[in-house]
């Protein structure tokens, strides 16, 4: 049987995993992934992910691909695989791609999504699912903020990368969209891509706007300082979620529906 | 200081609970409460629950009360008794009342809700949180077969109590309503108050309608049988969340806002 490009969609639960990387037998959503591969393959295959998670941090929809021969139907392999995985790990789709897809490489942007519970009693159901924020945030004050933020700008203050200054940090933010549904709030990035705990980074700043500690504008001097020790501290991981990995010529463009109304 | 009847309206996620009861040093809803009260007042204080709830059942408005000196107002007894708690238990609201006032016997009604995920491939983020039905629930068919329930009626059909032929088993069901929001189905059963593990049988009963694998008039065949053996398997605790506890004479009245145009 001729080797296939298999890309697979995954939903993750973080928070029982050190991220997604592999890094030898600690439980990673790679390793996971790539045991369940083994059970339907009978040998070790390398899946290569659209980005890297951090610990604890979640997944609606990463896009990972590996190369296999095409024994499986798609819809098969889906079920074949979620029965060799733990409930906090479902592939949620599963496609035969061609020989020039990388789920990486063949990326044109991403979405993220932060998600706030933003009420003074936290709930039960929202632990490891969202960042408690007590105070009531500003909205309007956090979308004012973002609008220095989006196009192509060097983002070296919102990295954690210690080796920032040997790789570019200039990236480009499609859009950054926020509202309110009930107790939560949602804050949606979509970029060409994202630097080390840039979403994360972003989102601490945004938290000291919206509780007023900052003003809005604090956020374009901070970028243009260029250097991390400029910004607070980092969001924690549990509230964000990679949601999308765009490909092909529409990556990471604002669709309707997700309006600027819905916004602050 | 006078004694005061303190109540408290808690959240919980059911899932490290042996259940809302006391048993022993096991882990309960009510000892951790318990624990918390006695770090508050310095001594044990017994804890009155409106209901119990089983291992892995959820509240999302149990309330509970119990009688000690009112030396903390309402709002700083709810942040003092979360500081003590863990995560998975929330103290919403605390109230001082009449001393007439009980938990349990001034109660007129009580709601649940039961969660179904509806689709295929079940969520991460809904395991522990509800039922996975993967085959697409006919949600008309099971509105159908709830008809024959509204009203008071001997339910020892839908109860799972060993001892059930030495209690009265009548119960009266105002409302069970229905409606899908995105992949969950939502249930919501209102009711004068409801047996052991009825809410859970009942879903069993309806899962077997919504698949197609019982004609809806069986509900009424099971519920005139009046014995457990003629109902089908009880629902997961997983999917069960005790939502609301009714007092005074409006108990478990159907209000506006959740109509019979959002069910079916």
């Amino acid at each position: 049987m001729r080797p296939r490009i298999h890309k697979i969609t995954i939903a993750y639960d973080g928070t029982p995993f050190k991220g997604w990387q592999r890094q030898g037998k600690e439980p990673t959503v790679q390793l996971a992934i790539e045991d369940a591969l083994a059970e339907c393959w009978g040998r070790r295959i390398t899946l290569h992910g659209a980005g890297r998670t951090d610990t604890g941090v979640h997944a609606l929809a990463q896009v990972a691909h590996f190369e296999a021969p095409g024994k499986l139907p798609p819809a098969t392999l889906v079920k074949a695989l979620n029965s060799h995985l733990p409930p906090a790990v479902r592939i949620t789709e599963a496609r035969w791609m061609p020989p020039s897809f990388h789920s990486r490489f063949s990326a044109t942007g991403k979405q993220y999504l932060y998600r706030v519970f933003n009420e003074p009693t936290f709930s039960p159901f929202e632990v490891h699912r969202a960042w408690h924020i007590p105070r009531r945030l500003n909205l309007a004050a956090i979308h004012q903020s973002t609008r220095c933020l989006i196009g192509q700008h060097d983002f070296a203050s919102f990295t954690s990368n210690p080796g920032y200054k040997r790789i570019t940090t200039v990236r480009i933010i499609r859009s950054i969209s926020i509202r309110r549904e009930g107790p939560v709030v949602l804050i949606r990035f979509r970029g060409s891509g994202f630097l080390y705990r840039m979403v994360r980074n972003l989102m601490g700043a945004f938290a000291k706007v919206g509780t007023g500690r900052f003003h809005p504008d604090e956020i374009r001097r901070i970028l243009e300082a260029r250097q991390r020790q400029a910004a607070p501290n980092t969001a924690p991981a549990c509230g964000l979620y990679l949601s999308r990995v765009f490909y092909g010529k529409g990556g990471a463009q604002d669709p309707a529906g997700f309006s600027p109304e819905d916004e602050g």
